[in-house]
């Protein structure tokens, strides 16, 4: 009897509590249940947090870098100086256009060339999938086919260029002001 | 009789509406009645439009500059190709910073210099004020004093550097990926 009153209790909050799903299916909008890595739609409406340019042409870095994450997850770092779980990193870059202006000869962005996205995870949520380490899932696109994720293994795909920036979380924090 | 009926009339319609208030109270929170234009807090969380880059120490308009406006002043110009009235522009011009990184030579944002903001106003709500005209209102902050407006005509303060955009608006939209 007591089996079936708990029973009846656990049916009638999980109806009453539809949302009351586990926390990791929640875990980010933007990651399944198997860590693929989508690339947000809108992440140009969220807050931009620097802007690094890369003229060379044949730099392995070429062109406009900006780099947009989530309100909270600004309002999160501005507190604790990490990002929380869950926050999305998009880096937008685009060719270089330059030209004489009023201003004086000035760069600026033309179209994409690529996305790189990192998404926080503290946890080590994805220990088998190995676009997933370091405190990061790791994702590029190009402009070509933006549901396509390219990095299939972070650490040979996207380490290598984050090394310099690992001790403030593999992020290149020096040139987002918006952080500080 | 009949006055005295209207007047309660009125009375009654002030009371039961209180925020019916004349329009242009309500044109900006960043303008006052006489026109004179605040500087934004918050501006960092509106959309970014876009970046340009003068690496040149020497060069007039030297700096990043970076630009940002309301969300709904995009989702507007992207219906109709046209700045809604209200909305504000504001460009932060920050010193370069540069170094060689992972990417290739770099530049990047420092330190805030002074920020350049627009309000646009379709209808001339300021004639008799000199930083308004040809639809905008014009203002110009540097980092030491970000209170003080110190454009006080913007024929002569402002526009020169304009000219070139006067097409798109007075705006250099060719650099503002986010409104496309």
């Amino acid at each position: 009897m007591k089996n079936i009153l708990a029973l009846a209790l656990a049916v009638a909050v999980s109806t009453l509590l539809p949302n009351f799903a586990p926390a990791e299916e929640k875990f980010s909008p933007w990651v399944d249940a198997q860590g693929a890595i989508t690339l947000p739609k809108d992440f140009r409406r969220w807050v931009h947090l620097g802007t690094f340019v890369v003229t060379d042409e044949k730099a392995p870095g070429y062109g406009v870098h900006d780099v947009y994450t989530q309100p909270r997850s600004v309002e999160a770092y501005k507190k604790t100086g990490k990002f929380p779980d869950g926050t999305v990193l998009v880096k937008e870059i685009r060719k270089v256009k330059s030209g004489a202006m009023t201003t004086g000869f000035a760069n600026w962005a033309g179209e994409v060339l690529v996305w790189f996205v990192m998404v926080k995870d503290s946890r080590g949520r994805f220990p088998k999938n190995p676009i997933w380490g370091d405190g990061w899932g790791w994702a590029l696109y190009k402009a070509e086919d933006p549901k396509k994720n390219l990095a299939t293994d972070y650490k040979r795909d996207c380490l290598g260029c984050h090394i310099p920036a690992k001790d403030t979380d593999w992020v290149y924090v020096q040139g987002y002001p918006t952080l500080k």
